[in-house]
């Protein structure tokens, strides 16, 4: 049975359970607070991160690139395209993008939004430093005007079709979402993009997503938001 | 004629560097400080980063991953064996270990010494902070204790074969090690493996590197360090 240790809110995850529902891979979610460093993650990956995705017989795969190449080469369709573009300059337009969501809108923004609304919470019942949030908050506004600019000419990220790239974007932004970060009505290109990848089935596990304590934002899980 | 734009002690360009020199590609260098914002970058790459790569009537390739996919495409060897394992379980191991140095070690080390020592130098003359500067070393040192546990049962760094987690993680320690802030002496195991990748010819092109006003630390550039 394939496995797949996560937290519900972390993108890095999220991105992967998109990829298991658009490959229709069942998979058996184990949740964990990757912040409590637990033995059961730390003796798997002293990075203490998540994803890490379990197949029968095999040793753990560790990491968001190991997890989301080990996915791709195992379950990719072989007869339509597959997440990863196989023109050389779609490919390389897919991880300019992956990179900047996964290296860049993270560290400029989610890493703090989680922090701050997640973490502090769950291990002190620490209210969020506002001054932190502000900043991520124009961050992330800044990082929408760039997304806007593309969708603009462009109706999926890295070009003409729906790859990785998306996937990535849309699992940071729904989490995002879920504590009501994202301001959707100064952002029509980019809402126009979600409101789309939203609709797809394979967007329904992270809409059903809830998290103790804490109910999404009002238009989480509305496809028209 | 393929074409480099890079600095000279960014970790992801020295990467790309070794994996040119590795795979016998002819580049033409072009030195620039992403940290000055040129028009000639941002027109290209609005994060601001290198590497880019140009490669004829093509577009730029911008960002390292998109950078270290195409090189692995285009250039890698059919014949003998690629930085990339073929086999599953390596290939994963590969992806965990170039996440830990791109993204965990650079996070925790090489952006705040880099930082310091260069780009406040060469922005306002400012000099570096000690309190970073002391932070970073003790992330450094916790980094090359799990390094050195690795190389205690592995030759190379995701197990019997040289990948571009080894490439990775010697082109952020040669990076670390021109400024004089890596602590050989205390560990003997990765000295042993950085010797080893040091003494490859493709790692040639680096230890040549010096940046202006700065010498490299005394043992930057012998084979016996």
């Amino acid at each position: 049975m394939t496995r797949l240790l996560h937290h519900r809110l972390d993108p890095a995850s999220r991105l992967v359970r998109l990829m298991f529902a658009e490959y229709g891979v069942t998979a058996e979610l184990e949740d964990i607070k990757p912040w409590a460093r637990e033995a059961r993650l730390l003796d798997i990956n002293p990075a203490g991160t998540v994803p890490v995705l379990f197949e029968d017989g095999e040793p753990p795969i560790v990491g968001t690139l190991a997890v989301l190449h080990a996915v791709e080469d195992a379950y990719a369709p072989t007869s339509v395209p597959g997440l990863i573009p196989a023109s050389p300059r779609d490919k390389a337009e897919m991880w300019r993008l992956l990179e900047w969501v996964l290296i860049k809108l993270n560290d400029e923004v989610t890493r703090y939004v989680l922090e701050e609304k997640i973490v502090k919470r769950d291990q002190r019942g620490a209210t969020p430093e506002p001054g932190v949030l502000r900043v991520a908050k124009a961050n992330l506004g800044e990082h929408l005007l760039y997304f806007n600019w593309l969708f603009a000419s462009r109706e999926w990220m890295a070009g003409d079709d729906m790859t990785l790239a998306d996937f990535a974007l849309a699992a940071h932004l729904s989490s995002l979402d879920y504590l009501g970060d994202v301001a959707w009505d100064s952002s029509p290109e980019t809402r126009q993009w979600y409101a789309r990848i939203k609709s797809r089935p394979a967007f329904r596990t992270l809409l059903n997503d809830r998290i103790s304590g804490m109910m999404p934002s009002k238009g989480y899980a509305d496809l028209d938001f």
